[in-house]
């Protein structure tokens, strides 16, 4: 897919009420969108259907809804307020600021780079390029052209990159320009100057809570939704009757302050993110409590979550449970994959993390993360709030009070190896094997994290079609029809009357549709023919049109017409039903 | 009710998971709740049935989801940058801030209040207050005791204000110190030091967006959801299939950075709003077009919209849909009361405004407000933003058209006549109309805003009951018990084996479970016995609870026992199912 598709998207998306620019009547705001009546019908679809699969129709998930704004020492614990940044350089000469990992980025997104691709729009031609490479230095932006074509672009950098001997200048134009990390030297994309070296910037909006202003009322929106259920582990673990393992669930607006946010809804500024922490023993208490711990080299079955299973085996249970969720939400197997993060791209906490990345049509990315976490979250909060979150498990317990004190020291012995060998303190170990001996442990969690804005880009891509057909007469024809699910359909059902004027099967149908309305979103329309009827939901996605006739009248029956294959069937309005809520189930 | 039931309320709560403070862990933050695994369950009942009956279930009404930080012109045309403070003094002495407009509650409420109420707790005895009067100004808090007896304080505050000359020593301490607004001199009631003269502070939270800090760059979480609706009017017009009359609706946090947060939930710093615009032809078009415009002395039907309803028609029927949704989430009738604000305390372009009031255990307090706002918002967003925020009305236009040139004059005569009456410029009604005949015109509009928060605390105040009973052997005994409504309680159903360790039964009931679980929220509980695990689900206020038992093996039927009348009755699952389908239905 071309960069083309994602103004067609946005377009649509404007057009049929999906999704506005925030504030757009005051020349709206860089990062911030609003969601119109099918976007927000829509959006809802989507968190609704997390919830129902996460939360509702689990018996270990239970749910929270905390505040955006809270304590600032969560963000000391966390770790955020120190290290959630980005590195920014200012253009000592033309005052830009940028993100300093993404000034390559900016040629290819930005004028610079529409430039290039205007160059290489005929293959990569290394004499070209020197040409262009030439007219680099002070002032190119103003004197590009607007051009898009980031494929080609695309394929002239990865060329570039393949073989930097034979397009030498145009390689010593991207890493003197476009990889500031790897040159001392370096320069600003808009105008050839020289940046600043790169400078921390919190990602985090500050605010101040209560009437005055001063640095102890500093506080935060959150990036993050997780860090409240670390927050309030404890409060649930005592009110609610959850044991490990069991997860806390949350869906929510955060906060970023993006210094470029960009590729339309995919990274703003305020956006909603439906987060799991799911706690679980740690492999000691497995394995004191089992006899052994099960990994996924024993190759478990992973539909039925079971009492001997390692930390690996639970991460890939959510990485499988997510991938179902986004699969029943309507994106087919092949169009996403699994990113295994390396060793090296790991959080020193972490043990694993799967990024699940989505072609869209400016690249592959990530839609949501799956991580295993280990303790590090409520061990932090526990260190900065100097409360416990230990849980007490009765099992653990009995399990090492039955071991004699040679299978205590043996066992002892295996986990400081272990913990040494992961290159941790064995001392640590063994105070983490006192407590555990008394049942104490902090729980390990798997962290699926997800973004409702980007699902639902996700969905818009993936729905979007331009079908060429051919009508009855076999004249060309042509529709834009939305393959949505029947789960994240803003509208699932319209009904019409197949004519306006004859009473009785008007009537008819607006009963129809008063009885659906109850209990979906339904749509009615009387107005034009019904072929442009059935175009204009096939636009937003409705995958089935009702039309209600004279037959109606006789034998209960109207026709159904399915969105993707454009057949008619006819049915009666339980027999409808009966098949709509199958398909609208988790 | 005395403020000792709030305790109760707030501690059950916390105890069963409803309500907790934001970041307890660490010290809690003034003014934030979180909503634990209950809580969440139950807000998300109460916005679910918002938008059910508001949106949903409704042609005329569609929705949107917007951002918090829109763009900071907004809330220039909104008027909320000049005008939405309150007033703050300062003490002179002891620096603390405080509302200048609360400084008699502080009293009420604070140490101060306690001790009064304890001098008072006999009778108002005015010898007594004299004394307590005298041991006033510097240091009063700390050294008095803590006494809770709010009522009586009221009592005493209110008997003082009724006869001034009785408790002439009291009411000096009254007009000295709690009324600064009526008074030159002001003392505060901490310390008993000079007060600052009242000064504004605006209580939006502010924040800055980009990576640049300067004033440029100051945005504001936004106060209420309401002015996004307004922000957005014409590409909800130009995307959605609306004509006037019709409402756009939103749900969504908002943020008011109170001085003196109090009540529990009741005045927090962040809340959830459910907020409608419905925005209807001016009283002028309605007349263009229908020749007459029904006011409530026509005694309309209100149950059914029609095309000849003024604005008066139009606020009270949605005044009486409010009041019917309140009913449905199941606060009754008799429990809240219709506030018509006067015409002194009107804002200057509202027609008419309603409070629905609830008497909860701190006193008779807003649940949510249903003003008429005319024109004014729309009005304000085209002037700030130069965008025309006026509709196409082929109705009115038509009939415009159709009246001859002494029909018009007459017309425009009655309409500038009326402006005129009504303190209006008359130019400005004559270009009012001279847009009207062409059919165009700025939509008036009626406002029912409700607050996610209050509700559900009017819900738990209301549902709260502790039982005396007598058990099956003449026994005393008692219960806890939350009489929600079966839409807003966070658990429809609890599902019990009669016994754990049988297997038919166990697996029976374990069907029945998974089954209801696919469509509502249910619980499962298999530890105890059959009464205390009804006390369980009693206290978190579950309607049904299903014992599956040996019969159910036979011939299907398990028994449901009722939450409010404790009375048990056999029923088969489909039986059940349709109950209870009934019951949830908006």
């Amino acid at each position: 897919m071309a960069n083309t598709s994602m103004d067609v998207i946005s377009s649509l998306c404007k057009r049929r009420g999906f999704i506005y620019h925030s504030s757009e009547i005051y020349g709206g705001i860089n990062g911030f969108w609003d969601y119109g009546p099918f976007g927000c019908e829509m959006k809802r679809n989507i968190k609704n259907a997390w919830w129902e699969f996460t939360v509702r129709t689990r018996e270990d998930v239970v749910g929270l809804d905390a505040t955006i704004i809270m304590h600032p020492s969560i963000w000391k614990a966390s770790g955020h307020l120190s290290t959630f940044s980005d590195p920014m350089c200012t253009c000592r000469s033309c005052k830009k600021l940028m993100r300093a990992d993404q000034v390559a980025d900016i040629f290819t997104d930005g004028e610079c780079g529409k430039s290039l691709a205007e160059v290489v729009k005929d293959g990569v031609d290394a004499a070209k390029v020197a040409g262009w490479c030439k007219g680099k230095a002070k002032g190119i932006a103003k004197t590009l052209a607007a051009v898009a074509d980031a494929d080609k672009l695309t394929a002239a950098f990865n060329a570039m990159k393949a073989d930097p001997a034979k397009y030498a200048d145009l390689y010593a134009l991207y890493t003197l320009l476009a990889a500031p990390e790897t040159e001392g030297y370096r320069a600003c994309p808009y105008c050839g100057g020289e940046l600043t070296e790169p400078r921390p910037f919190n990602l985090m909006f500050k605010t101040v809570v209560g009437p005055v202003d001063d640095p102890d009322n500093v506080a935060y929106l959150r990036p993050e939704t997780a860090q409240a259920i670390f927050a309030e582990f404890t409060n649930i673990l005592n009110s609610s009757r959850v044991s490990v393992p069991f997860g806390i669930a949350q869906m929510g607006k955060s906060f970023r302050n993006e210094v470029t946010p960009r590729n339309y809804t995919f990274r703003s500024r305020e956006f909603e993110q439906m987060e799991l922490e799911f706690f679980i023993k740690p492999d000691e208490a497995v394995e004191l409590v089992c006899g052994h711990v099960v990994t996924m080299k024993d190759n478990p079955d992973l539909s039925t979550p079971a009492k001997d299973w390692g930390w690996e085996v639970w991460h890939k249970y959510w990485v499988e449970q997510r991938k179902a969720w986004i699969h029943r939400c309507g994106l087919p197997a092949a169009s996403f994959t699994e990113y295994w993060q390396k060793p090296d791209e790991l959080a020193h906490y972490a043990r694993a993390c799967v990024d699940i990345e989505y072609q869209f049509p400016f690249g592959l990315q990530e839609l949501e993360g799956i991580a295993a976490r280990s303790d590090y979250d409520l061990t932090q909060h526990q260190i900065h709030s100097g409360q416990s979150m230990e849980v007490f498990d009765a099992d653990v317990k009995a399990a090492a009070a039955a071991l004699d004190d040679a299978a205590k020291a043996a066992f002892t012995e295996k986990v400081v190896a272990d913990w040494t060998a992961r290159g941790k303190d064995p001392e640590k170990a063994k105070k983490f094997l006192a407590s555990l001996f008394e049942g104490r442990y902090i729980p390990h969690v798997i962290e699926p994290s997800a973004g409702v804005d980007r699902m639902m880009l996700a969905l818009l891509c993936n729905a979007y079609e331009e079908q060429k057909l051919t009508d009855n007469k076999g004249k060309d024809d042509s529709r834009v029809v939305m393959h949505f699910s029947p789960v994240v359909a803003p509208v699932k059902v319209g009904v019409f009357p197949i004519v306006k004027n004859k009473p009785d099967v008007y009537e008819k149908a607006r009963e129809i549709y008063k009885d659906l309305r109850k209990r979906v979103s339904a749509f009615w329309d009387e107005s034009g023919q019904i072929g442009r009827r059935y175009r204009r939901q096939d636009e937003i996605g409705t995958p089935w049109c009702i039309t209600v006739d004279f037959q109606t009248l006789e034998d209960g029956t109207f026709t159904v017409r399915d969105r993707d294959t454009m057949q008619q069937t006819r049915m009666t309005l339980p027999e409808f039903k009966a098949m709509m809520e199958e398909a609208l189930l988790m």
